[in-house]
């Protein structure tokens, strides 16, 4: 188990003594919004510190760990897991990057831009676009996650199916370790096999192991021509055969493939009527697929062959594939709003999944089973089909409420991450593990893997004052 | 520092200790190619042990770590900086994976491969091949090196530009950890945030922290079509410049783009005469293009519209298309037998380096110029321009052997690798760092990194037992 010395409140002293030392804006007024995140579970403690640059939050990290101050790393609050949120122990240091924001450096030539951890995601994609590139992260909470809080936590998202997770679009690293030591690792480099890969250690370990304040990012060429298409399928299984069939046709040139459920239709209607639903009759399956492609080939044309052998092979029954701009984003935002439509209706249970590719068939057959075993619900399963990644969501019948199903909630969780257990799959694909999945990974996780993790806690973070109780149990 | 503790030898004993306890077949005769490598600068020692399955590799670690033996984990043993590798020190156990090379499973419609540690490079390509999928790591030395060894050293080559390196083709991993326990971390997923990333912290960790035993990899679709091109360029700038123009019009497209410089033809002429020259008279800088496309899409017509833009641009002089697979091999083969070539002149001083792409052309200039100030000599500087990783390397002039330049090699190291650093690059691109790069580990190694890993050994390898000597100082 993790060594746990005992933690210090950041007392009106301690806070006074740094005064004395930073400069006034890294001061900030302790707004409520500092204590929320995006499901309401949680309320957060904590006073808020918003450092300038990396020697300042250097300073903060030296001082709290001389007090064994805890530190919480606060990047754009949108962490679906509790991360960015403490609410209990001795009152800890909220240490928010958001003024850290500059783009340091672009580099075209070299499809490569550095910028601190508080830069905006959108922003970062502007700054790419103006020098005709891509970033290709992107999340529903673009317009306020930080770039610091995607890289703690591996954010996904719709493109990863061909530009892979947070982690794979990181070249390089700064960031102030638990010793208040700042780690310059911000290398701009594509191949760097020195040494043990400490960049991707902090990638995904939500600020236990060190803050992240600044990072070496990847971009991509803009594809010459894009375009998207919906496609009715009779299934999961059709939709899997569909995917393989783009991918060997249009190899990388798909960038996102998204299944999505008659539910989800059906929730846009009723919370969402201003949404234009794109099918005459809302079908049971269907699928949005984006692509992207390279000169001289034309992406209405692309959709249009595989839509034609998919039809043939009995893939596909019905389709459309957008004509214009306008078209393609009303495709997307379909999928895109289903979050929303959802948490108008209000889950009782939300699960982000990830299961072995082919296995995905039989996980829904079988996890609408177990569910129906327990009561009467809906469900909305959709996400990325591409990555394995399911947001299979659990909800009230019509006239019903959350309120209604407290007493089934654990029960449903439980058989949900038991059956994606089972299969081999991870009950956390892209959200991490924040406060609301640590019991989850002591069940779920492997246990020599939770031990080295631990060890590695310990070795990085003597102390425990990173991210106390994220990811693993104080 | 790394506290080490006392280790002991593998004794008779120890072995006969292990024979009650392990089948025949893992005890294998030492011959003399496991205490060799490639380049011939280090005799090694020790006991081989090949085990047949994770358990055993299990068994004789808890046992290693028992008896504070060292473990040195052996793949094929074509590892470039000597991390195969026990020059002194206790007679360690050498842990040979080569009985392990069983495909434990092939997805075609997850496009994932499971193999054991010891399955050889060139027969995962095959075995994906059989199911029309391609497994994209690709070496010179394919044919004999193990996909354990080239996790480990997170190997690079010639696709990583599409493909990315090692680590970027791995799922998931099965490994034996310090303490003899089986980590069973074989995921087959492509999104995964369940806690810290031990799969990329054992990845190029160069056998120091654990012995991986299995590996779920991904697979890629087989490009629809592919074509290769000869590009003369002005020099490497041009070749950055025709690299980008690629990129923009082909995207993902372009599998491979190697610069070569004009020594590398003289080289070839000079050694391996029966190699076919592909230009009437030889070029100061030229490159190879490569590209794997979609369907629609006709490889040579696509490689003829990228020269007549590059033409038009002036980032090109001359070229050639290849008009058939026996041609594009012959083009291949001139990028591929440079190495061999080079063994045959005999360099002084080889460095696997990368920079910031944009940085390249200045460096060849100012690297020629430090070298031009030490004396006389002929530099062969070629590699993976698209991953910003040069091979630049330096040999007498004609009529002089390495042997007459002994009182340089280190000056010119050392020259070449200060440079490097000065210009924010890697002296180890994708090599890894071995027992060759220890010190130039510590000279231009970030210190707090450094920390860092030293911590990490420590915590997972207390007894220090793994590959001790490699990567860290023992």
């Amino acid at each position: 188990m993790t060594h746990t010395p005992t933690l210090a409140p950041a007392t009106p002293a301690f806070i006074d003594a740094l005064r004395a030392r930073l400069p006034a804006p890294v001061f900030r007024e302790a707004t409520p919004g500092y204590f929320e995140e995006p499901r309401g579970r949680w309320q957060g403690q904590g006073v808020v510190l918003a450092p300038g640059n990396t020697e300042d939050v250097a300073e903060i990290v030296r001082a709290c760990a001389a007090a064994r101050v805890p530190v919480v790393p606060y990047g754009g609050g949108t962490g679906l897991v509790g991360g960015q949120i403490a609410p209990g122990g001795p009152t800890p240091v909220i240490l928010s990057l958001e003024r850290m924001r500059a783009v340091r450096g672009i580099y075209p030539a070299e499809n490569v831009i550095v910028v601190e951890a508080g830069a905006i995601l959108q922003d970062i994609h502007t700054a790419a676009a103006e020098v005709d590139r891509l970033f290709p992260l992107s999340i529903a909470a673009k317009g306020s996650a930080r770039i610091g809080g995607n890289l703690a936590t591996n954010a996904g998202g719709v493109n990863v199916l061909r530009y892979g997770n947070a982690r794979d679009l990181c070249l390089g690293l700064e960031a102030v370790m638990p010793d208040g030591r700042i780690w310059n690792g911000l290398k701009r480099l594509r191949k760097d096999n020195t040494g043990y890969d400490l960049r991707n250690l902090l990638i995904g370990s939500e600020g236990t192991l060190g803050v992240i304040t600044a990072a070496a990012l990847k971009l991509s060429p803009r594809p010459m021509g894009e375009g998207t298409a919906l496609m009715v399928v009779e299934g999961p299984r059709a939709a899997l055969d569909l995917l393989a069939l783009a991918r060997a046709r249009i190899g990388e040139g798909v960038s996102a493939f998204e299944i999505m459920h008659r539910a989800g239709l059906e929730f846009l209607a009723e919370t969402l009527p201003d949404i234009r639903q794109p099918f005459a009759k809302m079908p049971e399956w269907f699928v949005l697929i984006d692509v992207g492609l390279a000169s001289g080939l034309d992406p209405a044309a692309v959709l249009e062959g595989l839509f034609a052998e998919a039809f043939e092979a009995g893939l596909v029954s019905d389709g459309m594939i957008a004509q214009s701009e306008t078209q393609r984003h009303q495709f997307w935002e379909v999928r895109e709003q289903i979050p929303e439509a959802n948490r108008r209706i209000g889950s009782i249970s939300s699960h982000d999944i990830s299961l072995p590719m082919s296995l995905i068939p039989d996980f829904i057959v079988q996890a609408n089973a177990v569910i129906a075993g327990i009561g009467a619900f809906r469900i909305n399963c959709f996400g990325h089909l591409g990555d394995g990644n399911l947001h299979y969501n659990v909800f009230p019948m019509p006239g019903r409420g959350r309120a209604d199903h407290v007493a089934e909630r654990d029960e449903i969780k439980r058989a949900v991450h038991d059956l994606v257990h089972e299969m081999g799959g991870s009950v956390s694909a892209e959200h991490g593990i924040g406060r609301l999945k640590v019991e989850d990974l002591e069940r779920y996780g492997d246990p020599v893997k939770l031990d080295a993790m631990r060890a590695i806690k310990t070795a990085l973070d003597p102390l425990g004052i990173m991210n106390p109780g994220a990811v693993l149990r104080g």
